[in-house]
């Protein structure tokens, strides 16, 4: 039977997201399983820039749509960001040695079968709307993900 | 036999510490066994704000322990908090949809049985007092923690 | 069997590190395997003060390689840091309860026998030499962390 891995993806910063999707598609590749499941600034990840609204919200909701970065190229670092510049760096960097963008991480999650899980309340009270996120996006409650995980053979929260 | 999880709470954030909650509650919610092990920064959440002491402390331990949040609902967000603007934001988005606060979800776990550990070295260092914490923590080494932790179906470090 | 810990160390920060030590540490003593993979700003904390060069590197390379921190003394906390005080307000609590520093607790993992890995592609990104590090260190995919961590009885994300 094939080995399972399951990522909580809580924060909503370019290097984490960066580390928990090489991690999906190196598992991917290793025929392992792979759930993730999205919660609170880790669904900033799977925005789609091009679908964010602001209908049928709330003026906190707009407020807080509008703060929150709009999808995977967005994302913030989470150290030496200094207002873009850090990241900038990094990215430069990472061209450099030809590595690929996140993304590239995310399309290559997506065509490798990663299973994709929203987190419910998060989206609830961040007044996010379905359509909002990548179409292979499942929304379900905290247990979904807990039953997945206590069974898979690996859990990280990131 | 009961399935069980262990959660590693490292951090003082309200998110984070919202998060690691909703799973406790939820996993008791399915009948799996949860331990809680407290240490550093999310010794603060189980911290009983009404019983803060400054006895028998160094002015380090004064200081530490005047600066650093009193209990569950004083924990600043981890991002976007903009000194209690961007938290008090979250606060309003999650009553308008009815969902419970950070104490609420505390006090559901201590009534659905979660086993509350905190860490020795942490509380020592920090010059923390037993009488300041929730009366269900238990005080124990990191060496308890892993025995506990590594006999568990998953593990979390939040 | 023994039972093994697998911790992945992304952070650099200070209180971090020192938790994952603490663990690698006890973890040992409690004769469970441990191994270790530093990846992104986890790697600072296996940088060798002494070793740290510019030779043969992009001038981004350069710049990030003297404002990351050099080595596990060097490390910010991951809150409360406050240029600096908070950390040496820390280190002093420390002191006072005769508590281990960091660069022993990473002393006494080494003697210990935890295996030290570190992200081949994250060193090759951030344009780190082999020869910066700890001499334990071997670097290797990601693909070897997975491989290693799924067969283990707990994983960690710090």
């Amino acid at each position: 039977m094939a080995k399972s891995m399951n990522i909580l993806m809580f924060s909503g910063e370019y290097d984490k997201a960066l580390a928990a999707l090489i991690l999906a598609n190196s598992a991917r590749e290793l025929d392992v399983d792979v759930t993730m499941f999205f919660a609170f600034w880790g669904l900033c990840l799977v925005r789609d820039p091009d679908k964010v609204t602001y209908e049928d919200k709330t003026s906190f909701e707009k407020m807080f749509g509008a703060m929150t970065p709009k999808g995977p190229e967005n994302l913030p670092l989470s150290k030496m960001n200094f207002a873009g510049i850090g990241k900038k760096m990094l990215i430069d960097m990472m061209d450099s040695d030809g590595a690929p963008h996140l993304s590239d991480f995310l399309k290559g999650a997506r065509k490798k079968g990663v299973q994709f899980y929203g987190c419910k309340l998060s989206i609830e009270i961040m007044g996010l709307k379905p359509e909002e996120f990548i179409p292979e996006l499942e929304i379900v409650e905290a247990k979904e993900y807990l039953k997945n995980a206590i069974e898979s053979d690996m859990q990280l929260f990131i």
